[in-house]
């Protein structure tokens, strides 16, 4: 059994981290399907999806992390091609991936209790996000 | 057909590196499942899942790099927020992701020969790891 | 439903990239099925599997940071346990992972407009590298 829904969420971009553990929860319980995964993926090229445990905290360290290691504002080739100001953002978005494989076992995520899904909006200004919650199992 | 278990591990903390290919091939087998994915999740924020050629060599060089590119000693915002020390556990753990999804066919991972999927516990002290190992498949 | 194939991809090794998302696409369409995942893998330990856009400069932009993140000309322990000159490819390769997980629906990949799924060979020779594709779906 398959089923696909799909989030909108609307970012502020740079480094904007969104916390979707609640609607993926609810869209598994909505399922109706007792175990299996389910996968959450943003299609575009300049957000991504890993767990954290989303406290602003950690949520500083890691766009700071992101700042340094992938700097906004040195030269990037992608951006001398097209005219664009988001080279990082695409960079960034590579390492971290588009993509979360998350298990579940009676109605219920297995994560850990200090660990969100969450989306990294790499971008340089405010995005509506179409991300994809696909549900397999049984 | 959805099959899920769940693997013990104590680790060392402090970037141990742990071979987890045996267990995994040992649930796929369990499971009589033919073809199909099996999901290896840690619940946790502190801790992730890749795949690497797991000789010491390779081993250190992991650690290593991350030892430089996210330093223990800096300061994180999330060790001042709630007197934690393991800020840079936290960071580590969502660069590398909490989940890894390997296909097998004909009940055999489709490994590489000299690549194995490995736990690396990021956090700073001994843990106890629940993995999540699912398998999806006919 | 569960169906395996196999894509022969010939690289340069040394970061090539190579896009895979119309062979992969037309492997979702051959499945006959209609909504699902594809996991895309590539067994081996120097090489990894992501999304980008396909376009030169995003491409040399990532090439340039893995250069410099992961310097092919530092010392790594891998290469003095073995006499091998890749430690640095095994590190990247860690890093970026192995496992890409797509959904699609309605025989279709829900990628980005400008997102492509690519292999990105860490390896200092060229490699003939089998990737693993492999459908679960309705």
């Amino acid at each position: 059994m398959v089923v696909t829904e799909r989030l909108i969420i609307r970012t502020n971009g740079n480094n904007h981290v969104v916390d979707l553990t609640g609607p993926v929860a609810e869209a598994v319980a909505r399922s109706g399907l007792r175990s299996g995964i389910v996968t959450v993926f943003v299609p575009g090229s300049t957000a991504g999806l890993t767990t954290m445990e989303f406290e602003s905290g950690a949520v500083e360290d890691l766009q700071r992390w992101f700042e340094e290691a992938i700097p906004a504002t040195r030269e990037y080739r992608h951006n001398l091609r097209w005219g664009d100001q988001n080279g990082h953002s695409h960079l960034r978005a590579s390492l971290i991936g588009p993509s979360l494989t998350v298990p579940f076992q009676d109605h219920r995520l297995l994560l850990g209790t200090w660990q969100q899904i969450v989306l990294v909006d790499f971008d340089i200004r405010p995005r509506r996000r179409e991300i994809i919650v696909q549900i397999i199992g049984e």
